[in-house]
């Protein structure tokens, strides 16, 4: 507990433990908020927050730390945005080793590298053992957006190409493998991974590029659902033409789960006019994160708000928000 | 749990919850960041991050909604940031009653208003029940700051003056006295308002402020220190002139605690040059929130780094940075 008390133990964990690993000219500053480069004025900014609660704190293909990094600097993507600094607030549980904390610390400095973004303030909380489950991380990032572009979810407009940057379900079916001590003929590992890259060359192709979602907690069917209703329009895809790795299939056979709703840590959904489908595709697949990148349907002005999807036997059934909860705690 | 998982249960609490009371056209943008206006480029940007975890979460003269609200918007004022935009981020424990969730984002909203900032991002997530006490807050800020003002803990200067906005110790007494069941006379209430209305008033008077400090987590010894440290210079003043309402004095006199260490969350020191103190102390004094100001003491180019106290029996004495936890969890 003393270690969150604000005292000389506080002072020595964020010199000794953040501060080296995460060592930057701003986080430097070491005042009670952090001031930014003022030449940042050539367009919008974008700001965007998430916590990360997931358990357990290490998992195959990642950890908290490196989700807590991509997450945020994919949330600030979505909209276009160039992620350039990240605040982080950690809420540790008394009793949490130093060396754990020590791993996820590096893996965020390690992301932060990767993502090309600054780590520029920070806050850390101590709960009682007991609570807080090892440690509970917070982002929030400051992105900017280039004056040309306008990605919102109520961009869909009827005739757009539905694309998809690669296969379902990775990231949920990792953490829940572990979780449940199920173990697949192969390591099914997270996706996790910062998306900016990916979405700057598409950029490049084109700035009429109408949504970007990352594909996240609810999986495919809740950002598509979301989109519809955001929009206004229908969606209709074809199931058969949503990447689903062969492990990932066969767990979610075993367990009764549908990877259209389970999360992923490093996909996304782009809509984009029908025109730019094949050159944008192309580019994608380019990209480490965009290999498997396909286009899975279209959008319609039929039936706003609803998304049906074209099944395996050839009917069409709607696809639904889930109701609640299909794996809790996975990001 | 259900309300975590990203779906239709999540969707609803985001909108009916969150989105009406903290309703502005930013947040409503719904994106996975929100972009924010163009026009803020007069001047540099601080950002800042702060995570609330206090036991219990309503306290007299407050509750944690307030606290994450004043709490950050503090921290950018002590950079002579304004403060413009706030995200949330929420971690929830199962079973949390949707009732007290509303008090405090009630609560949030009310302190959005005060602080005339707006909460244009958030997040939410849910951990198992026995986790999370409830809930945890975290808050990041954006503010903008004056291209004349240049604010930071590095800027004390042997021969200025040593200011505080008003009594110590009245939050973490208030917050101590209802989680150890104590009663005093009169109740002692958390001091915890936004600070930038009282900053705003001082740089009328000059723009040529040192050093701002917000007096929380370690109270006044831990903010002393930190300043003598940054801007290696020495600190001197007079422990009779810290000014300690008389409940709060009485409880640590039973409590065996020093006021110099207990945590405020509505005060600040500031280091000006000695002839700005008497016009900023008069400035000061008319804000609600520096009706007690005085002049604590002086910046010395002797001993730096250490904090000397002037005690009441004309001895002298080091005040220094607290070791470890006084009072668990009170922000």
């Amino acid at each position: 507990m003393g270690h969150g008390g604000g005292g000389k133990l506080m002072s020595d964990l964020i010199t000794h433990l953040f501060a080296q690993d995460l060592k930057n000219d701003l986080l430097d500053q070491m005042g009670d908020s952090t001031i930014l480069p003022s030449d940042l004025a050539a367009g919008r900014l974008a700001f965007s927050t998430d916590s990360y609660v997931i358990n357990p704190l290490f998992f195959p293909g990642g950890d908290i730390g490196e989700l807590a990094v991509n997450g945020t600097v994919n949330d600030l993507a979505m909209s276009g945005a160039k992620p350039l600094f990240l605040s982080c607030g950690f809420i540790l549980e008394e009793g949490l080793e130093m060396k754990t904390l020590g791993l996820i610390v590096k893996s965020m400095a390690q992301a932060c590298r990767i993502a090309k973004v600054l780590m520029v303030a920070g806050d850390t909380k101590v709960v009682n053992k007991g609570h807080g489950d090892g440690v509970y991380i917070n982002t929030a990032g400051i992105g900017i957006i280039n004056n040309e572009i306008d990605i919102r979810p109520q961009n869909a407009k009827p005739g757009d190409a539905i694309l998809i940057s690669g296969s379902m379900g990775d990231h949920g079916i990792a953490v829940m493998s572990v979780r449940e001590g199920l173990s697949f003929e192969s390591t099914i590992e997270s996706d996790t991974c910062p998306l900016f890259d990916l979405v700057e060359s598409m950029l490049v192709i084109t700035k009429e590029i109408h949504c970007l979602r990352d594909i996240t907690r609810g999986g495919l069917s809740a950002v598509l659902n979301e989109l519809a209703k955001a929009s206004q329009v229908g969606f209709e895809f074809e199931e058969t033409k949503v990447p689903v790795r062969s492990g990932v299939q066969a767990a979610c056979e075993m367990l009764g789960l549908d990877p259209l709703y389970i999360a992923n840590e490093g996909k996304l959904v782009a809509i984009v006019p029908e025109q730019w489908s094949d050159p944008i595709l192309t580019e994608m697949r380019k990209n480490p994160a965009g290999t498997d990148a396909v286009r899975i349907g279209r959008v319609v002005a039929d039936h706003p708000g609803i998304v049906l999807a074209k099944t395996r036997i050839g009917g069409s059934r709607v696809v639904d928000i889930p109701a609640g909860e299909l794996l809790p705690r996975i990001c």
